[in-house]
């Protein structure tokens, strides 16, 4: 058993629920001797959803704590179904957790976790605030299209799995300047959480490797060329942590079918089946 | 806590040491409310190598027995590399392990283990004094290939999983029968421990759903196909208990690479890191 809980920050509304449990569960196979403290930023899942996740984290031996945020608060932020207010509450979150925590890994709920995360969680920040990783190269035209778009000298980060101090980020984190650039740029807005995080805060973060901590399995053959072949299956396996299913196409839908797709549904089956041994 | 221990017979060489050791970490990590004890039949596997596996197997929390067979017993048996002599230790089980035990699952070690394994376990063998699947149908000619060939009546099993019901064997099996008919066929033997079970107790042996209990990755599509569509990756992940990697592409090569490589190669990493968290 390690010494200190993890702390690990999770948003979502209730139709997240099920693939958050798929990387909890992939969370704590592959760090079992870890212990867990999740922390939910969320505005309405129903009481009796938080009950079910209640229960569901107690058998995975994980602290689970909803903190409800009050809509009211995001009513100027752009929305959509695709990119639900709760999105947001990551770049909140400094000033919504408690001030007792001084650290807290962000993690979205599309992704499968298959190795240990305590590097990460180790990981010297030196005098940055945040660690992200970056789908740049030639693989993502989007991440460079990002960057030029919104000016930036940094690599766009991607917001899916975001290491934040929280002692420095209570200071460098203002609401008010969170909604005033969402006000003045809602027109131009691409990915709105991932956009204002990559705007406001992408000079204090620290850039990890998106193959270890970030990997989108639809480039598996890009990442390959770009490694020598290096980062084979095999690699992939020992040494990634987050399987981050970006895009429209959901590992947890029928129709997904690519070389991920065997080990994604089978923690989809040890977390859903109903004999659970 | 299931009350019965389960008895699981395995029979390899050296060589075979790592697959098995991950066939065990799936199947404890999938049926982890299981109590198993494995018995292992063996010639030489050198000492060191079996204190490290009962090691492991004591890291697992399952029991392992090794049990030294005579290679003498065999001399008269056609072996070559592919098929070492260890294959045909299922065949004398019910004549090796003690009289004690009264039923046994034996499991190939190049096998990923999914799902509960209890309902094997449980079923009703009726007359039958085996339990085992065939690849028959459209996509394994060698299946009814063999069937001809041995001039049987039943469809061809494939002997890599197999419940042996010990009461009834140790009264069917006579080592005498197996040495004759080993002799008098060395030369037309394909699948020497296969063909001789077939041969000798096909007509002993229940027939089992290979969908489920004996699944061989490279017919994916043709399983698929045959199932009009139902046997996809989901069901697959939820319903099949046992992916049994035929062949000689092995899933544990780097060259390995099919929608199943991600899965086996996960439970490798599961198997061998270091930080075994």
């Amino acid at each position: 058993m390690q010494s200190d809980k993890i702390n690990l920050l999770v948003t979502f509304d209730k139709n997240y629920i099920r693939p958050f449990e798929v990387m909890l569960k992939s969370l704590v196979t592959t760090n079992a001797k870890e212990m867990f403290h999740v922390w939910l930023l969320h505005s309405e899942i129903p009481i009796e959803n938080l009950q079910e996740l209640h229960e569901f984290c107690s058998e995975q031996r994980v602290t689970l704590t909803p903190i409800q945020v009050d809509r009211k608060i995001f009513k100027y932020a752009p929305i959509s179904k695709q990119y639900p207010q709760e999105m947001y509450y990551r770049l909140l979150a400094p000033l919504l957790l408690p001030e007792s925590i001084e650290k807290v890994l962000y993690i979205d709920p599309d992704i499968l976790v298959i190795n240990s995360i305590r590097p990460l969680w180790e990981i010297d920040l030196g005098d940055n605030t945040f660690a992200a990783a970056s789908h740049s190269g030639v693989f993502d035209l989007m991440s460079d299209v990002n960057r030029v778009r919104l000016g930036q000298e940094h690599d766009y980060y991607n917001s899916g799995v975001i290491l934040i101090d929280l002692i420095k980020a209570r200071k460098l984190v203002k609401a008010e300047e969170i909604f005033d650039y969402v006000k003045t740029h809602a027109a131009e807005l691409v990915l709105p959480d991932q956009d204002v995080f990559n705007f406001l805060y992408g000079d204090d973060t620290l850039q990890i490797d998106d193959t270890i901590w970030n990997f989108d399995p639809r480039y598996f053959t890009a990442y390959r060329l770009r490694s020598n072949g290096q980062c084979d299956m095999d690699w992939l396996m020992q040494n990634t942590v987050f399987l981050h299913f970006c895009g429209k196409k959901k590992p947890w839908k029928a129709s997904y079918s690519n070389r991920f797709a065997s080990l994604y549904k089978h923690y989809m089956n040890l977390t859903f089946r109903k004999t659970n041994e």
